[in-house]
């Protein structure tokens, strides 16, 4: 690629699923950290956290009642209770001294643990007390009302897998077992660089012909919505020494340019890419962000997404996530970190075979509606929406009234 | 409700239905706070945002191009090329100077304002320029390849309508209105207290009988997920005097405790909350979970969750996140914040008329397998599922080979 591609059009369009290939080949998974349990919400497993005692680590009482020796219940009824001497009283937290014998019981709490002797709990429903005397209605066979020593977790047992995300329940479980620190995959980091020459930032007097800068917080917010490090570079003037020397000094592990992307005479982030590395892709078959590139510098995947804030999103969604997500150990499906569901659609939605289409739409009270746009443009076009139907390239559109699957925000 | 449910059962358990429904009147929105638009990700907007300007504020080129009265292209074609005579170049952020009248063209780069006079924009594909000339070879019509003044926002536009949750497409029309704060719903802050003489600190040295803490860090991730505040209050024993105290010193917007929720002797939680309060319910018809309990102290939702890990989560996704949707200006429906997927349930599952089921399910090759667990008890049912599965009340269970929705993590 060079500078001949100015004012000419793209070399070749690559398909979605091109793109997304060349992603998953790649981009490695970042280095490895370890940190706190404490923080480790929402980050991927590096390693198999393997149990290194039991939970319970007792046997203890799953129900409060009577902790008695099973065998000694049998037989007994609401018309032929039985009687157990009552020998003491058990709580949680303290260690059981007397042990059971034969019709002998001890009231237990739950969670206490479980005296020797004993091998079940009699509900506290089942039994009628008295003083030193409870009475036994009904039955219970050995284990009842027991959670036995590793009923949860095992020694041995590998309670988190490698490339799990962590989940509060699985921070549970760290804790549980005492492992203060886990190995996870580092998060990355991405330069938010926003080119063109008409952008000014939000607090900033607009002159006629300028444009507010929404793109570097719309880019930033799906950054942390996904975990990842966002870091704004600011907007540069489409100047190309100066969009030059901000490439060359990012450092992190993955840089995002907006504007400046398609084949125009100032289009020069393509150019400025493949000088300073290589551009893999540039121009996509898919509406909108079509002009959206992808390329290398010193190893550090750059995206050149388009400079209209509502293509600039689909692209970083279908791109960039997985990007991100392969950084951090996980694999991914074009938008599938969208909940997905099924829908009437209520107008007819035509597309080109060839071309992925990524059609917004809105919840009416019989389905969805497509939003009619009529620029790539438009920012509310995301805002007005409730979801985004793809158009896979194979088909042609969608009838009225067919059932689709909708990417929910 | 007084001291003599101990030891005997709940009074009434209630339907999940009934809990929802006293949520749904009883609790309040929060009170509202302006923020910075920067910060107001995941935030619930409490005031419609209207538009005072245009975006975009002038006629902008939408492609790359040569701005043009459209009607003298008019016949244009490849066989029957126009010219027109070239007066200059239009880059973005700068602002016309020359008109544009008959038979003339400007080149125009996307996203520069319009010159007056002209009202289309022919493609670069579609031209061919030499010294002052360019030929054009596609007639377009008034408006073709042009961003007009409102299209993406017209003033007067409700851009936001309060209640919406702000996503990054939101912040980004934010910023490109200059709206620089917004109201929001105050996040709820959410005091959590862990109940039981066995618990202790992940850090503390275990005693046999003791069990570590894993529902402070557990409830405290899922309060993060939900973008509410958690503050831990801490273990305390099963006192009273101790709990009562700990109780009556938050000033938060919601309490939950764990632990002592049962029936039996030590479980006092209820106790004091119907000493310091109302309560509501105690016992509701689902499985796990059952004891959970809910009430009023000082109009402060009061949820008191059984000990166990796993039901504790259960009884926070249930009741807890609809008191936070609630308090930030939501509704929510039973698990509504979860992903839905239908899959084929590989082995039947069993549950009992009246009582709502929560049944933690695996995904396989063949669709999903529920995780048979002995006690309510096994924290590792929640991460070893992918998701879980409602019986609802009125349904005896789900057979094998049935499709069923499941609500994923």
């Amino acid at each position: 690629m060079n500078t001949d591609i100015r004012m000419k059009g793209f070399i070749k369009r690559h398909d979605i699923d091109e793109v997304l290939e060349i992603i998953e080949n790649r981009i490695k998974p970042l280095d490895i950290e370890k940190i706190s349990f404490e923080q480790a919400l929402q980050r991927v497993a590096a390693e198999n956290i393997i149990a290194e005692e039991n939970v319970p680590s007792f046997n203890r009482a799953a129900m409060d009642g009577y902790a008695v020796r099973a065998e000694d219940t049998f037989g007994a009824s609401f018309s032929n209770p039985l009687n157990f001497e009552l020998i003491g009283e058990l709580t949680a937290g303290r260690q059981p001294v007397k042990p059971i014998s034969k019709q002998k019981a001890i009231r237990i709490m739950t969670g206490a643990e479980l005296p020797v002797g004993a091998d079940a709990v009699v509900m506290v429903e089942d039994a009628e007390e008295s003083v030193n005397e409870v009475k036994i209605f009904n039955a219970v066979t050995p284990g009842k009302n027991v959670s036995r020593i590793g009923e949860d977790i095992k020694i041995g047992d590998i309670v988190i897998q490698k490339g799990t995300v962590l989940r509060p329940q699985h921070i549970g479980v760290l804790a549980s077992l005492q492992v203060s620190r886990i190995k996870v995959y580092k998060q990355p980091r991405i330069a938010v660089i926003v080119t063109g020459e008409e952008i000014i930032s939000p607090g900033e007097k607009k002159a006629k012909g300028q444009i507010i800068d929404s793109n570097s917080y719309i880019l930033t917010n799906m950054i942390k919505e996904h975990h990842a490090i966002a870091v704004v570079k600011g907007h540069v003037p489409d100047d190309k020494g100066k969009i030059t020397k901000l490439v060359k000094s990012c450092t992190e592990d993955i840089i995002i340019l907006t504007g400046g992307t398609s084949v125009g005479k100032k289009d020069l982030v393509p150019i400025i890419i493949s000088e300073l590395g290589e551009v893999v892709v540039h121009g996509i078959a898919m509406r909108p962000a079509s002009p959206t590139g992808f390329g290398f510098v010193q190893s550090r995947p750059v995206f050149f997404l388009v400079g209209n804030p509502a293509g600039a999103m689909i692209a970083f969604d279908s791109f960039v996530v997985p990007t991100i997500k392969k950084m951090m150990g996980l694999s991914q499906t074009l938008l599938g970190h969208y909940r997905k569901q099924k829908f009437i659609l209520s107008r007819k939605v035509a597309s080109q075979i060839g071309r992925t289409d990524f059609v917004r739409v809105k919840k009416t009270e019989k389905g969805v509606l497509p939003i009619r746009v009529s620029g790539a443009n438009i920012l509310t076009s995301m805002t007005r929406a409730d979801g985004i139907l793809i158009v896979p390239k194979n088909k042609e559109g969608f009838n009225a009234n067919e059932w689709v699957e909708v990417n929910l925000f």
